[in-house]
This record gives structure tokens, C-alpha cells and sequence, in this order.
């Protein structure tokens, strides 16, 4: 992120939006009308274009979009309702300075977040895959995939958050699970962050399928 | 359903059963001519649009239906032959008040269906998939997935189903499976439905999977 | 098969055909060039349509077949090589009175093959889904699954196959395994060979998922 | 490999390896901006079409392909970047006689390349798929899987790649594991090398599914 990126035009975004989820749904990891998308369409003030509440993600429409500020609210003069975990994806968008936030529920992110739930994650190394998180150069990493308890309070999950964001000392990256309920990535724009959707969605089947066949867990 | 939903045309139902048809099949959740799928097109008196009897689900035509009545029997003048479950679908219609009615045979349902059918059901809870089932607002649930027996007998099965939709203190939900046989969920509108199905068979193949992890069953 | 089956036209059979292969190999039942399908096109004498040999399934062309007699040779001026297994596919449609044969080659069926081979097959039962297997009217049933070894030597494997099909105290219906090898399945027509290979294929996901569990086999 | 196969158009190759990606993407063989693939176009010099470095397997386009010489460098003029591996496919396109070459990150490619990481490989023995690849004419055949250690060091993985293949005792064929990286097949074509790749992630997760069942390893 040396450069700003450009940013995508409001058709752009919902047309990469869309289908994004017309693939995360046809795997399996958007079922339901679970899982929201967001992309960044402008800054200072903040515009953020995130999915409407509710919506089949397999089948999102032109219209299925709001526009939201810094505030999560929508902008003056829209009324679509907005996912009411919008503040998670403002904050990603300004403390994580995401171009895009997409937030999945597959089955084994759902089983992995409920296994390291009490230890709070646990590391995946080792694996070549891991070089497509943005900044990994080598598969010689342990990527640790921290897990926040699920609640339905969402301002004191999107603080909590956000004190991981700014944690300079070991900040939070390209990702998280929330137990029992899904993962959230980012990155500058939509590419990357469907890529660390993809990325870390492998890594799950992974780490899941090696537990089933008896392996053990590594922690750090 | 605080107010009446606005049913759909025999047009517009036809084409939305047969795209969940095909995903569905596509999914593996609706193989051979297993299924069948219905939605209510009018009420006083019921007029019940339902799949014909044997079609392959992922390739329905629209003449693949028919019209039947609050007896289960084809409209007059209609030769096509209904589904020996079509009585489930109409106790559904009347009893649960559901628009529409999604029968599915997935590997994970067949399966749990088994291992718990004994057990007459089993707890599913704390996931936050759940709250993609109608009524249900926290994650902090426990939904209790109800196994019935098998039979060739559907009048029998069918008034079992209707008193258990009728018990006013614990009233039926969402959906039940029958034993070695499969998913029947509903819900307002052929929408609701869709997402029913697409909710609990994820949630069927996180419970299935964590039992191949040597998890343990939750019963309530 | 009360009456004659219409038999389809060379087209209809070819793009019946093409339908099955591009939706096998998109479920990983026809991967490489692996199985091979074939349709009655006529009798006395036979007209049989079968896949020429070592063609990719997903992606069958109009023409990637061949014409074959009784004798399980191309017909005259026809210079395309039918596959290796086509005695059987002739076996079948003679003996079994197949309209259309489909072979296929999936992980489970593959598995359970080789897990079941020494005992030569074991019995599925208790399953709603075998309803959609031909003659089958009750879930109270047992279908045993046949499995033969494998072997180079097709001639010899198709007449130990004609003997089980012209077995008449117990004859073999709807498919069998090949150790190691694969599928095959017939019905009176396309539509109904493919509605068997879903249903078997089907229940061999659920056999071998259930012996995951740590289940335990059933023989008869 | 009798005669010299015909070599495909720079269209022609372009067309087949962007659907061959979008297939494979699909199956989860080549997530996030993984794998990459090759295509011989000329020898003597080599003319070598090889991906881009960091594009979407899924939706490759046409411009999203270079051309590289036998030294694995961009040809003159062409300022795309290469993926770090080309070495490796140049030298299968030299030393292995490859007319394409396709790497692929599967899940289950991924956690058995770790499992017999130690051991340097294991065989796979007795499938009737195995006879989908070249040379092998009976499924009473034990294919050796060998797996090398990863590596950032593209060079001396090359060099160690060409040794093997130029072992005139036991030369490489088909396809190699990396350790928790994943496969590299090829073939004297795209079809064939496509081939390659499905016939070995079949048997993969063959082997996958088995040892989850608790089956035994093979090793030679």
C-alpha cells in the first residue's frame, strides 16, 4: 500500500461485490442470508458501500447496497438497512485502511473458530499457500488466526477489534474468526481481500481435514 | 408474517422452484428424482402449486407441476400425477402457514437423521447461522431438530406432523427430518423456505463434521 | 419396461449423453478420461451409441461417439475406437435389456470397492432414497452391491456379468462395482440410467461418510 | 510421444489454460492467485507461455500470460513478471519433453505431500485410474508419488527436478508433490497434462479419504 490505490466507481464495487458472493455462496461459505461485503469508495469523509441486511448472497442485485459514513449509518436520503455488523467493517476500513471488507461463514472456519475458541486461536505454518496473504514472502511463517468470542454486541466487538488494528507491537492482519459464526478478511481492494477470503478458506479445509484424520493442533 | 405475504403468480413460483431445483441439485441435495418442492399460490381454498411425482430435480420444465388442493389431489381437469408426499406439503400449507415447502435428501441430513432417529432428535445451538431461521435472534439458541420415523403411511405421518405444528406450547419450527430420508423445512415465502434448507443443511454438515472429529452430541 | 421404451434419435442420445458427461465430471464421478457411457439407438439388430475411447467426459464433443453391433464393433466405415469396455455396455444392453448404460468412477465408489471387495459387495439398506432405484417401492429394503475384481480380461468380466444378469432366481439389477475401478449402472432409458448412478452414487456417500463416523458395515 | 505433437497457436494455448484455470479454480485446486500454468509454443528456441505472477486462476485473461525463453526470462519487450516457479516449467518443457505444464494447490495434494514429506514419497496401487496416465496400461501398476521439500530457492529445486527427470533408471514422470505446496503434472498437450492433473488429485483424494477411514499407507 505504497501508493493509494484507485478507487472502484460504485458500479465497479457492486459488480465485483456481486460476484464475489455468487462464488463464496455456490462453495458453501455465504449460505443463507448470512455473510456482508463492503468496499471503499471514498475517504475523508468516508464512503463505504457495504451489503443490505438480509440478502441472499448468491443472488444479490444492483440494489441490494447502501451507502454508509464513518458512522455506519446510511447516507442522508437512503433507507435500505445496513447489516447491523456494519461498525465492523467501518472500523477494518479505517483502523485496517481495508479497500474492501468481506466477511464469510464456511463450515470449517465455523468448526475451527469453536475448537481454538477458548485458547483464543491458533497458528497455521508451513504452508506455500500462506505466501498470499499480502506481506507473507515465505512459507517458513506460523500465521496466527486470532478467534473473538461471538456476541451480539457489535460496538464493543468492533472496539476490541480495533485495538487489535492498532496494536503496533503485533497488529491484527488479513483476518479473524468470530466463534461459531465466520471470518472476516480485508485488503486494499476487492481482489485482495476475496484472495485472503480464498487463502484462509483453504488453510481452514486444511487444518480441518488434517484434525479428522488425527493430526494435532499447533499452538504458539 | 405480520401481514399477508403477496403470493406469487403460478409463473413467478414455477421459476423460483425451479432455481432452487437446480441448485439444490447441483448441491447434491437433490439427486435422482428424490424431492419435492411446492409453494401456495392462494388459500380459501388452498391452491397449492407442487411438484409432479418422479421429475429429476435439476432439470424441472415448467409442466413439471401441478395444482392441488387442500385434499392433496390434483385440481380437476389436471392429469398429472402429485407426489405420495403431496399431504406433508398441504398440512404444512394449512398448519404451519407456510407460502412455500422445500423437501430435500442431503447426505449430512440422511445421516444425523439415523444416528439421532432413536433419540427422536437432537440440540443444534450457539451457532450464529442459526439466526437465519425465522423468529430466532441470538446466536445463544438451541434448536431442537426433530426426527420422525419413516413410513410408507403419509396420511399417518402427515397428522403426526400437524399435531406437533398445532402444540401450542412447543410448536414445530423451520423444519423436521424423517429418518434415512431427508428435510422438510418452510417458510413464508419460497425466499424463507430456501434459506430454511440452505441454514440447516449447513448447520447438518458442521455437526456431522465435528462428529467425524470425534466430537460429542448435544442433547437437550 | 412394460412396453417397448421409444428409442431416441443419434442427436437426442449424443446430447443426453453430453448432459451426463458435463455434469459427472463437474462432480468428480468422470475425472480424466476415465468412464465411458452408451445408449440403444436400435435392436436386431443392436445399434448401440458408446463413447469413443479416451475422450475427456466434461467436454464430449458430437463426435465422441461411435456406433457399435452385437459384436461390440465399430460399424462398417466407421473408423473411431469405441472403448475397451464396450462388451460390457453390449452385455448389458443385450442381457439386461439397457436402454442406456453409464459408467462412472467416484472417490466413495472407488473406496467402498476396495473395502468390499473380498467379501464381494455388501447390502445398503433402510434408505428412502433407494425408492428411486427401478422396482423398488419401500425403503424396507436391501439392495446388495455387487462387486466384481478387476480385470484386463473384459471378455471373461462381461460373461461372468451376463450370467449374474441371466440369473434368474437372483439377477443382478440396476449396477455394479468393479474393485477399484468404478461404476455401472443401466436403466431403460438415459434418464433412467442417470437417475441410478445419483441414487447409487448418493448412497455410497452416505455409506462411506457413516463408516468415517466409525459405523460398521452390513452384510447379508 | 512418437511423433512431435502438434504445437498449438498462442490463441489456442491461451483459450485452453484459462479454462483449464477456471476449472480448476472451481474445484479449489488453484485458489487465491496460486498455481500457475505453461504451454510450449516453440522449440529450438523455446517459446514458452507461461501465467503471469499473481493473477486470479479463476478468471485469467488473455493479456495475463507471457512469453519466456529457455533461460525462464521474459521474451524481449514483454515487461510482465513471471512467476517465480517458471524455472520449473521450463525445465519440464526440456528435460520431461512437456508440451504443458500445470501446477496445482488441492487440499488434499496439500496435507499427503506433508504426511509422506519425511518419507520422501508413497506409492499408489492397484486404481483403474491409474491407467489415465501416459504409459501405464494396467491398474496392477504402483505409481510412486515423490515429494521434494519446499524450497524458496527455485534454481536448485530446478536442478534437483531436472536430475530426476534425466535419471534414465527411474526418471520422473507425471507429476511431483512439493511439501505443503502442491502438484506439478504434464503432458506432451494441455489435454494431456490436464489429464495428469486430474487423475492424480483423484487418486489423492482417494488416498485421503482412506487414510481418514484409518486405511494404511503404502510405501515401496
Amino acid at each position: 500500500m505504497n501508493q493509494p490505490p484507485t478507487r472502484p466507481s460504485a458500479t465497479e464495487a457492486t459488480d465485483a461485490l456481486r460476484a464475489a458472493g455468487a462464488d463464496f455462496h455456490h462453495r458453501g461459505w455465504s449460505l443463507g442470508t448470512s455473510s456482508n461485503y463492503s468496499a471503499v469508495l471514498g475517504r475523508d469523509p468516508l464512503d463505504l458501500l457495504v451489503t443490505v441486511s438480509g440478502k441472499h448472497k448468491g443472488r444479490l442485485s444492483a440494489d441490494d447496497f447502501v451507502h454508509v459514513g464513518a458512522d455506519g449509518k446510511p447516507a442522508a436520503g437512503d433507507n435500505k438497512k445496513s447489516s447491523a455488523e456494519t461498525m465492523l467493517h467501518v472500523v477494518l476500513a479505517e483502523a485496517a485502511g481495508a479497500g474492501a471488507v468481506l466477511h464469510t461463514h464456511s463450515v470449517w472456519g465455523t468448526l475451527l473458530s469453536d475448537r481454538y475458541g477458548d485458547a483464543g486461536g491458533w497458528a497455521i505454518e508451513g504452508y506455500e499457500m500462506l505466501k498470499g496473504l499480502d506481506g507473507i514472502t515465505t512459507h517458513q511463517s506460523a500465521k496466527y488466526i486470532e478467534v473473538f468470542p461471538n456476541t451480539q454486541d457489535i460496538p464493543t466487538l468492533a472496539q476490541q477489534v480495533r485495538g487489535r488494528l492498532e496494536d503496533d507491537a503485533d497488529p491484527l492482519r488479513h483476518g479473524f474468526l468470530i466463534r461459531k459464526h465466520g471470518l472476516y478478511a480485508w485488503g486494499e481492494d476487492i481482489d485482495a481481500a476475496r484472495r485472503h477470503i480464498e487463502v484462509l478458506e483453504f488453510l481452514f479445509e486444511c487444518e480441518g481435514r488434517r484434525l479428522a484424520w488425527g493430526g494435532e493442533s499447533v499452538r504458539l
